[in-house]
This record gives C-alpha cells, structure tokens and sequence, in this order.
C-alpha cells in the first residue's frame, strides 16, 4: 500500500515539476530533480525508481531576505568526472570518484540576484551545495537561515544525536523514529527501508557554519528534516560575501549498512590534497600517559604521581620502541594543569625534560606526540601554535593532539559555529605549514577535510574510551562499538582509543570496559584511526598474549571491506594492509548478544595459501563475568574457506591473516 | 612374601657382616654398612630398615692385580657436615649439604697397600668413592676394572639408555627389567619398589673414565650391577697414580619419581666453586640460526642461504633486543664446513664480519654466542682455544657451544674415556680464565661438575630437539620429554632447546614436534638449562600470542617444587624467579595420553594475591590434529586455590604467576 501511495506521490511530483531538470547517478538507479516550484527551487531523490526525497525546499535566509525567491533558471551546467584519486592514508589506497553534475543559475526576477545550485550524483548517493558567484546586486551578507530540506518520504527508524552544545558529540547514538527528536547533529543515519539506508551529513565544511537538522512531521506522512546551522552568540550563522560556496549536503545511499562504511562520497566531495610532500604524515600506532591519568593513578599537574616525567616517558618509549608504536603521548607534559597555572605550549613542567626525551625518542625510532590543551581558549592555541609547532617540529615531533575542553571557544561561540569552524581550520594549515599531524579532540563534527589536509588525521567527537574509566554513567553499553561506525564513523576517523586489556577496579571501583578483551581487539580494527592508540597503561600489556596482535596492526589501509553489519548488534570488518605483506586484518564485534557469524574469506587472492592466527572469545568468555577467557587458533586457510566466529556477550574475534610465502 | 624374604636376606648379612660399620642418614632412614666379607670389602644399604642393597664387593683391579683384597681396617674415620651453599645458578638459590661419612683405611694383608673407603650418607641418598693416599708401596698404577658392585635384592622396571660408544647419550630411555638391559650409561633410574625410586650415577668425574654399569641376574634373585669403565683403545680405563680419588659412585634414593628431581647430591658430592669472582657468568635465554638449518632451509656452509651472515644475525640479534634475550648463537660463523675446507675458530666466513656483529650485539645489550665445531677434534680446539677465548671475549662474547660430532675423539679415542674427560676439563678451565661460558655438545655425561665450575652452564648428551628436524626415525615419541627430567636430567642441565612453534613441514616433510603448542612451553619450565635456547627461527616467534610467555621466562630459579610426576607418563615443574619479583613458572607436560591434573597452588605465599596468565591447550587440541589451538585465561589466585590443568594428547600447559602489588 505505501509503496503504491509513494508512486503516486512520485507522478505528482513529476507533473508539478514540469520542465525539471534531472541528474542521475552513472548507473542510472539514483535519479535527482531539480525544479521550480511556484517560484522556489526544490529537489527530489529516486532510488531505483521510487521516491525517497521528496520535493524539497532549497535557498538561504540571508538578514535582508530569502536568496532563492520566485526564480527562473537562467542557465544549467552538466559536467560529469570518473576519475580515480589516492590516499596518503586511509581505508583504501584509491578512491574512485565517478558522478554526473548538474548546476542551475537562478535567477532571481525581482532583484535579479543570482544563486547556483550544484547537484552531484554518484552511484552511492547525492551531494549538493549553494554558489553564490560575485555579482553586483550582492556583496558582503549574512546568513540567518538555510531553507535546504531533506522531506523523506515517510519516517523511519534513526540513529542520531542531539544537537547538544555541551557534549562535543559524546552522546551515545540511540535508535528513534525520526520525528521522535527535536533537532539532531549530522550524521543522521536511517534506516529507511530494510534494505535501503541513509546517511544525511555534509562534506567539506569551510569558513561556514555546522549543519544540524530539526525533523518534522508533514500531514502527507513524509518527514521534513530542516536544516538548522549552528549560530553566532549573535543569532547570526554565517558572515559572508559573493563569490562562495556552502558545504556540500550528502545524502549518501546503501542497500545494506555495511556499504554506508564503504561509501566514500564525503571525501569525494572534498578538495584535492593542498599538501605537496606528504612524506613526512605517518599514520601508525601511539602508546601514552592518558588511562593512567584517567584512572587517577597518575596525574595531570605536577605532584607525586606526575604521570608526564621525564623518567616515566621514557619507560613509554623503551616499550615503544620495542613493540614498534610510531609515537608515545604524554598529558600533562607542559604548564597548565593546576588551578591558578598559566598555560603555555611553550615551555615543558620542570619534571619534564622534553628535549631529552624527544632525542631519546628518535634514537629509538619513536616520536614523542605532543599535547595542547586549551580549555577552549582559542585565541591562546592561536597566538601561540607558531612558535609551539616550530619548536616541536625541531624536537622531531610530528604529531600534536589538541584539546577545547570547555562549552564556548574564548567563552562566548560554539566549537561548531563558523567562528570554530575558522578557528580549527586555522591550525591545520599551521600545522601543515611546520610538519605537524594534528589529532584534534572537542572538534566539530568532521567532513572530510583530511583529503585536502591529510595532516588532520584523526579526531575526537566522539564518546570515547575514557568513560569506561569515569563511574559516572557507568561506562559505554556493549551496544556503543557496534554503532559508532555507523554514525558518528561515517564523518571520519575517531580517535576512539581502544584496547583496554586490564579491567582491574584499581582506584575508580566498578570503571571498566563492557566487554571481553577479544571485543577490546577487534575494535582496533573496526573502530579506524590512523592514529590509532592502544589506550592501556603499558604495564598492562606486557607479557599479555592478546598485545602481539595489537603490536602488529597497522592503521593504514590498501582495501576495506564489510563482510557483516547490523547497527548496534554487530560488525564484521576485514582489512589489507598496505604494500607488499599482504596481509589481512579481522576484527568483528558484537553488543550485548552472544552469536555465531559465519565468515567467508572469499576477500583473499584466490590461489593464495594463508595461516591465520585467530584471536577469539573462549567458551567461557562473557564480558560480565570473565573478560579474559580467550581462544588462540592458527589455522592454514583460502580464499575458499569459511571462519565459525563464535562472540561471547560483548564479545570479540580479531584475526591476523598472513600469505604462506615460503617455509620461513 | 617378597618383603620377609629381604627381612630374612637382611637378618643373614648383618650375620655375616659380623664386626660391621654402619653409618646413617642425619635422619636415620638410610643405614650404610662396610663389611669385610672373606677378606674383600663389601657394602649395603638399608632404607628405612629394608635392606635395598645387599652386601656388594668394593674395590678396584689393577694392572698387576687387585687392590682391595684380604684386607683389613686399620684406620676408620667418621665425620658429619651440615652447611648450606650458594649455587650463581641453578634451580635453587642454596642447597643443603648435609651427612653423615664413615672413611675406612683398608690395609692388603699381603703387599700392605691402603686403599680408603669413603662413604657419605645423606637423607636422599649416598656416594662413596675410593681414595688411594699417596704411599711407598704403590706409585704410578693402571686401572683395568672396578670391581665395585651396586647388588639389588630384586630385579625392578628401571629407564636406561645402551652403553653406545656412537650415539652421545642420544637415545630414548626405555622401561625395562634391569636384567633386560646389557651395559647401560649412567644415570640408570630405577623403580624399584611403587613408593622407591633408585638413581645410581657419579659424580665429580675428574681425570678418570666414565662410569658404567653391566646388570647380572643372581641366583637369589638379585641383580648386581657391576661398573663397567669407559676404556683407552689400550683398554686400561684410568692411567693414575696414588694419591688420587675416584668420583663418587652416587645412589639417589626418592620415596616419589618427583622427589628424584629435587635431589643435589650429584651437586654436594662435587667441589666447591674455584671461580673467586663469577658476576662474569650470565644464565639467560638464547636465540639462533640453528632450527633453520636443521630444517634445511639455511647452510652452515657459505653460498646462497648460509644462516651465519652478518645481515641475517643482526636480525636476530634485533629481535633477541626487543625479546629480552641475553645471545644469540650462530652456528656456521666460521670455516670448516664445506669439504676440504681448514677448520679455525680464529677467524669468521668472509660474508660474517663478526667484531661489527659483536659490537652491534652489545649496543643492544645482546651478546653473540661462539661456536667452536671440531668434528672429533680435540687437539684443534686445545690447540686454538686459548686464542680464540681471548679473541671472544675481548669482543664481548660471554658463552660459547662447543660440538664433538664424530665417534672418536682425535681419530683414536672415546669422548667418555679418561682421555676426554681430560679434554673437556682442560676447556672448561680455560675458558674460566676467559670468562667464557661453556655448552658442551656431544660431551661425557655430566656428573655436577657445575658446582666447581659454574662457567659449564649447560651440555647435550641428550637426544634433543634436532631429531624432530629429521624424518629418520619420525623424531621423538610423545613420551621422551616426560621422560628426560627422571633420567639424563638427573644428571645436570640439559641444552635440549626447546620451543619449537611452527610444525610447517618445510622443507624436510614429516618432521616437526609431537607435541601440541603448550607442552613446547611447558618444556621451557621442566627441563632445566640455565642457558635455554628459544629454538626456532624468529619469524616463527613474530606475532605468536604464546611467544609472551617464553619471552618472560626466567632461567635461574631461587626454588622448584615438582606437584606431579610420573615418570613416560607426566610431570609439572614450578619454579621461582630469583629475585624480588616473586612470580612463578608452572610447566606441565603428558604423553601420548590427555589428562587432567589437579594442581594445588599451596607453593604459593600465602596472604598474597597473584594473577594467574595460563596458556592451556584448548579443548581441540591434539598433537595430531591441531597442535595449535591455544586457550589463554587470566585468573586471581592464592596459596589457598586449586587449578584443573587439561592437557591435550602430548600437550601441556605453562603458568606465568605474579603477585598483584598494586594498581599497576
């Protein structure tokens, strides 16, 4: 009955969009409309013929009136691209990026202002953006409002968050109808068919303001989700001038959830590397002074249990370097930390030698990785990141982790207004200026901007391990993992920190991981980062059987691939290193449930004798009553075999799996 | 029945030993007895008032005639000792020795020559020896036989090995009828009764010819075992003169096959240590290029795949670094094993450049291990060794491996005669001087000279892991590691190398260990070697989960305790660490059969909490079947718990415990 009503639905579209222009996707099965209707422009979305989108509102509020009124179309431009582009790092070595454009000129009749609409389709879904060309009748303006629309259909169960302004996205992800939230940050993720799912987000977020969206019941059924953009303490969400263009909105299209991981169109829709020589970004492993810290074992500020010492660091780097991590982090290494301390990122505690042990460091292979935590004091990261990412650019440090704890930047915007959207722009392009990887923490929500900054490699934003170490709410569900990589995953690398091996209650009783180590194992596969930390105090790895697989797991990839995926029930992720090992790395989890999955490895080259080394769940294992209890297999195996993955309750499997070259 | 008869055979010899001298055990249970029996000196043994060894002749057959018949005592001397000493190594950090001596003066009635009995009689078992003083009447003499005699009053299931004068102590030790076997080495041990166990060998074998022994069933029912000396080619067995004793001719005696191993009577009947300063001699584990040539996958020899290169030993020695490894041994460095080529330890093979590899050993506080090859030839390695100990050593070389491969010594006489025994003495005193550590391949069978020269750390004269390199006779049997410990073990450390991960059947098809994962770490613990070589080649160590415990185990133990024994069937070894450390080290191995062990964990101290890293086989695991399959749990134990121990079909199971000391 529905199906018929939405057909229906769709002829009518079609008849009252008269003379619209279409776009469809290189094979044909996403077709998106772009047309006028009673003098606005609108938009609408079918997926093999059916409509999804239905048609909806685009234009801005600008604080002298709608741009995008009672226009005609004064010009269309297609273009189409299928061309193959590579990553420095990532979870492919290439990305294809294949779409047929459309962009209208609208003009408008009574002012005669212009607004172009650009709308791009791929095979995995839509993305569109405003241009506002320079032009006489406009020049520096305001933003007030989008008026963009995504007007699906019908409702459908969601997975999303609220826009919360305290947060910094570390809400967990909760599975709704759509019309059941106020407004929501992107990425929204729908499930808007058993076999159709929807991620809406943005891509390329630059010099403008963080997309939100308010859901709305419409009388017909379908659901409009409005476009809210993060404000200026003023009320204001963008300043701005002609001759710009918005972020894209991505509407991104998959049968299955598993190929939402797959999708690469918010890199797509990204600018190409602004980066020449990329040589000196190094994804890789990082070990640090954090849980320690988190577990009130060690301390931030100076003291007694100082945890950032030169001494103890360097017990960080021995273990480093001879488990082969790229980098050792250190909270609490510089001025800052104790009430009434000025901070700076310009000078080191006193306990801390920090040259030293950056020499010290590199005569092991090892980096030390720096820390700029700024209470949400931009303007001091600001005045200070020159000379700070100079000076550890000569100590050999190549990464900063940089940090906004705090509800307002310099106390008055959001992190998520186009005033933080600047503010961090601005020390990544510092940063890449003095060879400096950045892994911001209390971001705003990314976007995609590390193919064209691919320094910016990692971020926070994400409701992380550290609440498994604070009692508070008590701690992450088992549900967490299973649903990060569909949500707040779609917009990019999370620097989660997985792998907590001891779930001792040392000092904050009852804080703990729920979930067996072999869970704990396989979210450092699932959970991507290519700065990917081992978050566990070292001590807690040494001599642990479990640490050999996460010693050799690499972070960056040549292929990625999804062999299982229920959101919030389980994942199944399987990737190929990079270069010439060839070897393949498993990590699947599940939430709270115990199961079975049966694992095809038809993702090996045919013809190829493995040996995989199987890290799994024992029969005893249960993440309540023996997290440790686990199962080492070696078996040899083929493109032509299938795996029996047994999960315990918040259980786990990761697997190594390496090709048999010779006897060696 | 059985027992009164030996009560009525014991009541006659106390009869007829009329006049005899009894010395006991401190406590009490062992009564020794020398009698003169029809003039000849004759000895006996009680245990716990059962007479175990009946009356059996002394004495020794020289050149020119007897020496020890129709005498009588003219001097006795008694004397008791109760000390404790300190072992630089070992499996306890101090032993007690403690006795009681009677020494009997026997003057030959006819030419007056003195010949001393020496008995010592501990609560674990006795030795006695033959001292002939310096004397007139007896100058420089030949020894062609001892006459000495071990008669026990019944036949027994006893484990030995052939006097093969080919196969360096090589063989399985089989379970038969003492009176099956002809000439047998020492150790020979012996079940004799269910709840008594016998080990006879010697000890302190100095300049003299290696023991041992021919069983004669008597007409009583009682078997004697005659001494049987290694000879000359001339067939005299020892070229002395008086003033010169014997080794000790030792009976363990154990009420459990466990209790065999925790006997040092070899090792109290032994010198104290001669060397004044050995903070120079450094017990550890090793690492080598040895697996991969037995697997014939590299050479000794230069050419293509020679093992000994500098490139492929730095890698070695870059691996054994980050291990925690104290050598690394490669055989091959030096010329001699291609045909026709000069033997010399004085110089390496062109494409190894050892100073550099021995420098870049000790960067890493890493110490490459010599290797001295001679293929039978003693005099080269006298006539080199003092140089080529100087040359190692200067280079920071610590230990060196020697090897006797080939039947005779210098083309002409057996490595166990007094001609080798002098041989071995002659490098183990120079290489003392040297600071040289000695692992004496193809030697005699050790008799605790150890404790006289610490720098003997550990020999072969075992059938060791290279025979499961080899398809000839399929390798060795399930049994034969359950085995050693009660027999060649008894008689010192053993440098059988064990560890041996990947069964890949390489290059050479068939031949790898019959044992499951876990028993080959379960025998890193039960079989002793202060220098334990982790055999296999490392990258069949890299990414092995089980590798964490070989890494972490020590080889010097302040105390072992042995929970479960049976000799061929199955044995569990606990040992701990020196040190402040206190953690523990549980190796359990079984045969061919799977079992169950309860293993009470009462060796524990109590009061303390200790975490618990057990590698158990898993519940598929089969030596034949599935070597592989690796369970790893993580448990919370005290003195006061009890562990169920599962082991597969020749499988096993290894314990890392420590003590929980705090968060961290």
């Amino acid at each position: 009955m529905k199906r018929i009503l939405i057909i229906v639905l769709a002829t009518a579209t079609v008849l009252c969009a008269f003379g619209a222009d279409v776009v469809t996707s290189p094979d044909g099965r996403l077709a998106a409309t772009i047309s006028i209707i009673n003098g606005h422009p609108c938009y609408s979305l079918t997926i093999d013929g059916t409509e999804v989108v239905r048609p909806s509102r685009l234009g801005l509020r600008l604080a002298d009136g709608t741009l995008g009124a009672d226009v005609k179309v004064a010009a269309r431009h297609r273009d189409s691209r299928d061309e193959q582009w590579v990553q420095p790092w990532g979870e492919d070595d290439t990305v294809r990026n294949h779409y047929n454009e459309l962009a209208l000129d609208l003009r408008e009749r009574g002012n005669g202002r212009l607004l172009r609409v650009v709308m791009r389709v791929y095979d995995d879904g839509l993305g569109f953006r405003y241009e506002i060309p320079k032009q006489a009748a406009l020049g520096e303006f305001q933003i007030m409002d989008e008026l963009t629309e995504v007007r699906l259909a019908h409702d459908a169960p969601a997975w999303s968050i609220p826009s919360n302004r305290t947060e910094y996205f570390e809400g967990l992800y909760e599975r709704t109808p759509l019309t059941a939230k106020d407004t929501v940050c992107v990425p929204l993720t729908v499930e808007y068919e058993p076999d159709l799912f929807l991620a809406l987000h943005e891509a390329n977020l630059t010099d403008y303001a963080s997309l939100n969206l308010t859901p709305r019941r419409q009388a017909d059924g379908s659901v409009t989700l409005l476009a809210a953009l993060t404000p200026w303490q003023s009320g204001v969400k963008v300043e701005s001038r002609s001759g710009m263009a918005t972020p894209w909105r991505t509407i991104t299209v998959a049968r299955t959830a598993g190929h939402l991981l797959l999708s690469r169109l918010t890199l797509n829709l990204n600018e190409p590397c602004r980066i020449e020589d990329t040589s000196w970004i190094e994804p890789g492993r990082y070990l640090g002074i954090w849980w320690s810290i988190h577990k009130k074992q060690n301390t931030w500020e100076m003291g007694a249990t100082h945890g950032a010492t030169t001494e103890n660091v360097k017990r960080y780097i021995d273990f480093a370097a001879r488990h082969g991590f790229a980098g050792v982090l250190a909270e609490g290494w510089n001025p800052g930390w104790a009430a009434g301390e000025q901070v700076t990122y310009l000078k080191a505690y006193p306990d801390f030698d920090i040259e030293a042990v950056c020499r010290y460091a590199l005569d092991k292979g090892v980096r030390f990785i720096g820390h700029m935590e700024s209470w949400g004091n931009a303007a001091l990261i600001e005045r200070e990141m020159d000379d700070a990412f100079a000076w550890y650019s000569q100590m050999g440090i190549r990464a900063v982790k940089t940090g906004y704890v705090g509800h307002l930047l310099d106390g008055k915007e959001l992190a998520k207004s186009q005033y933080g959207i600047r503010h961090y722009r601005r020390v990544i392009e510092c940063a890449a200026r003095h060879h400096i990887m950045i892994d911001n923490h209390e971001p705003a929500m990314p976007t995609g901007l590390q193919r064209t900054w691919p320094n910016l490699m990692t971020q926070e934003g994400v409701r992380g391990q550290e609440y498994n170490a604070w009692s508070g709410d008590g701690g992450n569900p088992p549900s967490h993992t299973v649903t990060l990589p569909f949500t707040r995953g779609l917009a990019g690398p999370m620097d989660f920190t997985p792998a907590i091996f001891w779930q001792g209650d040392d000092v904050v009783p009852g804080t703990h991981p729920h979930s067996t180590l072999a869970k704990q194992l396989g979210e450092f596969v699932v959970l991507y980062s290519p700065l990917q930390m081992a978050a566990d105090a070292i001590e807690h790895y040494q001599g642990q059987p479990a640490f050999t697989f996460i010693e050799s797991c690499p972070t960056t990839w040549s292929r990625t691939v999804v062999p299982h995926a229920r959101i919030g029930e389980y994942v199944t992720v399987a990737r190929r290193e990079r270069g010439n090992g060839g070897r393949w790395f498993v990590g699947s989890i599940t939430n709270e449930r115990a199961r079975t999955l049966e694992l095809p490895l038809d993702f090996l080259t045919p013809g190829t004798t493995y040996r995989a080394m199987i890290y799994a769940d024992a029969s005893e294992a249960d993440y309540e009553r023996d997290p440790y209890a686990m199962e080492i297999k070696q078996l040899t195996v083929t493109a032509s075999d299938t795996l029996t993955l047994r999960l315990a309750r918040s259980g786990g499997c990761a697997i190594r799996i390496e090709p048999i070259h010779s006897s060696r």
